[in-house]
């Protein structure tokens, strides 16, 4: 299936590549570099600031948060509290990635917490949106063995519990909160890639700069099956994709 | 010479796929994509996971365990070390990766006691594996100036000394425990690339969630082997070397 | 305009090459594996040590220190500060990267006490000079929305103030001391990969193991350059070019 909502993508890309919004990110050490090359591909100025001293005065400059707790500790945590607090006095829109939620105690009261704190978007796969809607997640850690659909139901609760729209990614990715939006396209090989789920969220995160949540969790699912689609056709292998993905992203109007 | 061992590799692959394990591992930050990346074409479920808030439980849920002490720190050692003893209490096996022993006493005392825990394999280059037997390690940092072949004899003290299968690797490889078997094949271009050493490693990892350590040590050492050459031809440098050896070691058969 | 300064960037690199020094960096999240890439590619041995139990004594044995801001908290920042007094005790020269200086105060304060612990060499874009010499910084973050001619006085004052030699990178960078050097070439395709200011800053490390902080600048600043201009023709986006940059920077003679 061909990827859905090109004329929102479009236009949320030119206000995005127009504006260049300065994007604050606390994520995961896997998908830093990955993360920040999708957010320039995409049109965004990225930065990566986690320290509790510093946290909350870069959210307060920022026009967006990004919130992943993929490798989380006591120390980015106590980050990610400062810059969401911040965020949330100043109205700059965040977005959550809650990734892994489910497999530890820890994981999973973090997660929990951080949901309550008023993000405009949480972005994660069906485990993960499963399980943190208090669901049976997996419990498998950061590959999610359901299917998106299984997760529409959790995808609703969780919007009514946190006042969020909720994105559930996979085959089918769907936007959940009054209604249930489906985005269609991308590619299986995505999968193969580490990250770029969480590079997902973050191009929700940079949409959240320029539009409305909804719209921008629209945009952001639809960037990254769109480029997906265009760049998949002659990559050898998962290396290759990861390359041409972030050529992608740069070259999609 | 062209790699050894593609039988038992073909084998061990095609268990590895069907069963995609998750592998918990504890690495460097400078290695933590490309490691997610080269579990992933593998066929393996990879998860980084590090504060001690968590370590020990996600251990728990793992097939196998994978520590990598390139960037360590007081925080991750102490994650380790949970990680370590949860494996070991549930027999989820672990494999080491002594990066830059000898180069500082910290560094000679963490990995010192890490290999006193019971990791099913040591993997390292050979002066890594010197400095951990006692041995005169070059006291350089990451990279070795040794041969593989002037470890083998340290190889078999840290393999007495430790009761883990040692693996050696260089322009050629050894695994070393009751016998020596060398693994051959590769292409020099690996030294240019950041990681491919710590990406063995996590492939050792990967097999040692389906296969006994020695084949386990076998086998991940001739996937890195085989991928290199599949991989060298055409790459004009080892950027596009290190794109086409994730493409590669997918690829493998 | 073509790149410049081709001789004396080819007798450096045949020195780096033949000499392959250890050079220390402690730098950020972001930047680590392509830095690491940049480093092996030019003909150095990379190593990320930061812990503060063992930074000085890795600075010791270490042929130049590489610091860089980027993802500062205050465990780097503790291990930043050991790793440079011991550098200059042994009179191992080292290069300041003040990533985002002024955008915070934590981060102003930090590169402030940094950059009067005598670096060899500060390298910034136009806003992180400016801002570092209390001139009139853009507060922005990491990217910069000045041009590198307007921060040439900024970059005199501060070579003034810290004894250091400052490199200015744009798309002409400047090498500030007694006089100003301009380096031409380049492409502003570097702009959309996250760390190729970070990678500029860490080849410059690699030859101050190898020159005088003067000509170590000019040599690092003139690699990226031409690295660039040979990687750019055929790249279709910034993800192959990020991969074609590390290819060129290995090919350069």
């Amino acid at each position: 299936m061909s990827s859905s909502h090109r004329a929102e993508l479009s236009a949320a890309l030119s206000t995005l590549r127009a504006e260049r919004p300065l994007i604050h990110n606390i994520t995961n050490f896997v998908v830093m570099n990955f993360t920040a090359n999708v957010l320039l591909a995409a049109g965004a100025s990225p930065a990566m600031v986690h320290a509790a001293e510093e946290a909350g005065a870069f959210a307060a400059i920022s026009r967006a948060l990004v919130i992943n707790i993929g490798t989380l500790d006591a120390g980015f945590v106590a980050g990610m509290e400062l810059a969401v607090a911040s965020a949330t006095a100043r109205q700059v829109p965040w977005v959550l990635d809650p990734v892994g939620v489910g497999a530890t105690g820890y994981r999973t009261e973090v997660a929990l917490r951080l949901s309550r704190m008023k993000p405009a978007v949480i972005r994660g796969n069906a485990g993960e949106i499963m399980a943190l809607a208090g669901a049976a997640g997996s419990g498998r850690g950061v590959d999610s063995l359901s299917g998106s659909e299984e997760a529409i139901e959790a995808g609703r609760t969780l919007s009514h519990l946190t006042g969020a729209v909720v994105a559930v990614t996979g085959a089918t990715d769907f936007v959940i909160a009054d209604d249930v939006i489906p985005v269609t396209g991308g590619h299986a090989i995505s999968q193969q890639v580490t990250g770029t789920g969480c590079a997902t969220t973050a191009l929700v995160g940079a949409f959240l700069a320029v539009a409305a949540p909804k719209d921008a969790a629209i945009a952001g699912l639809a960037l990254m099956k769109r480029a997906a689609e265009l760049a998949e056709p002659g990559s050898p292998g998962p290396g290759s994709f990861a390359t041409k993905l972030i050529d992608a992203i740069a070259a999609v109007r």
